[in-house]
């Protein structure tokens, strides 16, 4: 891998990924209900960019893992991913109409087949990972499947979009209630995604934690340029002045800590994310991941 | 098992049920938000008659398994069971202001916490089957979650749910339609309680095709007798006439086979159940739940 730049690297990944989960399509195309498998996959191939499973991918093989194996949990996290976005997108979440410059998935098939086709995608996740742990008999992707169901489960991602909620509607949100919506809504499915692929390479203990640092301050980083996005109009970040007020009346690292504060905070979690896996070899693309998500745009 | 009458067996294993669920709320309460949890459970703990774990336990009984085996199945099949009635009566759905005698789950807690509340028991159930596949090593449980993803899924129960919007849509709704929704949205989920039950246990493929085709014809049986209740004002059904009329305008059991019909369908589907599983033994618990299912109330 390391005669491939990291544009080249994630591109490669973003065509295993994206020819997967073409596959499941192709699959599924006699057994699920034309307009439901519409309504999933509608929303599957409104692009975006693939961080999550990118990072299961890399990860496996940074640690000499088999792409095959992480493949369908790459696909798995893509699928949770999408579904998340799906539901919070509805009326009575975020309601927003547009997702990546498409109407938003109720606007096109309405909302009760946009429930349905969260829920379908979800249930499909689980679906195609226990197949893959169930056919392979594989230890190490029933334990990348166990790892993804905690991490986007009630106690991880579920839990933050609950808590986002709440946030909204106090009175007096806190930095602490901030930091509790990002660990759970936005970390913890980085984290599934870097600490699943590293399962289905079979990681020991040591490498295991070296990963989660990582993604929790990944996490920390993804979110605070995130709110930089919203605070500077989605221009590059480092180096902008400030082009739009922040969403009024919303907590966010930007409200918490001004502009430069976020910044300072930003480029403290970067640094924190590559001290975290030092000790790793071949942890370029690794690297290169948070390096750039400091300067990202949208 | 066999000095228990029917009534004690079932009151056993909703016993053995009920008291894992509150385990697992336990378990939980300092991880999933408190809110969230709440809403979960809120509807985990309105009652039911728990049919789907029950039956779950009492074929791993059956065929000589052990129910701490089969425990995590029954109870992830219950928390799927939960989600989608939730989802199924948010306004968007089958507006449903009540459940089982209570204010249905988004009436307490709004609609986006309800969405929510559905998708955690999803993601839930899906974490208590990997947690106890993995931690087993037994291969017989990741078979029974794998089996309960196909039928709960995308190609199962939710291909129901999206099926049922259409026909209750449809200008020139058919038999045909009705029995897709049917299969799907009620049969799937009765065949991977009655299946995966029987795969914790360990079971050959030729138990396994008599228990889908006992599982298959249950679903039927339960569908005409829940359409036979709908139309006869909810009392007792055989031998009773019609207390009211059926709903207007949508395609049911009722209105498509009349009611003496729809009686005699329910009652070749019982025999059909019955004879699907005449080589088992043991299985008196199987045939009193679908004889009891010919004379239900609710």
């Amino acid at each position: 891998m390391d005669r491939l730049s990291y544009e080249e690297a994630s591109a490669r990944y973003v065509r295993l990924v994206e020819a997967e989960l073409a596959a499941i399509r192709r699959r599924e195309a006699g057994r699920i209900h034309p307009r439901l498998l519409e309504a999933m996959f509608y929303s599957i191939e409104g692009g975006g960019k693939r961080i999550r499973p990118c990072l299961t991918l890399a990860v496996c093989e940074m640690l000499g893992g088999s792409l095959q194996n992480a493949l369908p949990i790459a696909c798995g996290l893509e699928m949770i991913h999408t579904y998340s976005l799906i539901h919070d997108d509805l009326p009575c979440m975020d309601d927003d109409d547009m997702r990546r410059g498409r109407p938003s998935n109720h606007k096109v098939f309405g909302e009760a087949e946009a429930v349905l086709a969260g829920d379908g995608l979800l249930s499909l996740a689980f679906e195609v990972m226990l197949r893959a742990a169930a056919e392979s008999k594989d230890p190490r992707i029933l334990a990348a499947a166990y790892e993804a169901a905690q991490r986007a489960g009630a106690a991880g991602m579920v839990s933050g979009q609950s808590a986002d909620m709440e946030l909204e509607g106090a009175v007096n949100p806190t930095g602490d209630m901030l930091r509790y919506v990002h660990r759970h809504k936005t970390a913890d499915m980085l984290e599934a995604a870097v600490v699943a692929g590293a399962l289905t390479a079979g990681a020991d203990a040591g490498v295991l934690e070296k990963l989660r640092r990582y993604s929790a301050e990944m996490g920390l980083l993804f979110q605070i340029t995130d709110d930089l996005l919203d605070a500077t109009g989605d221009q590059e970040l480092m180096g902008k002045t400030l082009g739009k007020d922040a969403k009024q009346g919303k907590l966010t690292y930007v409200t918490l800590l001004g502009i430069d504060g976020a910044k300072r905070e930003a480029e403290a979690a970067e640094r924190r994310a590559e001290e975290a896996i030092s000790g790793l070899e071949n942890a370029d693309y690794l690297l290169q991941t948070v390096r750039r998500m400091l300067t990202r745009s949208r």
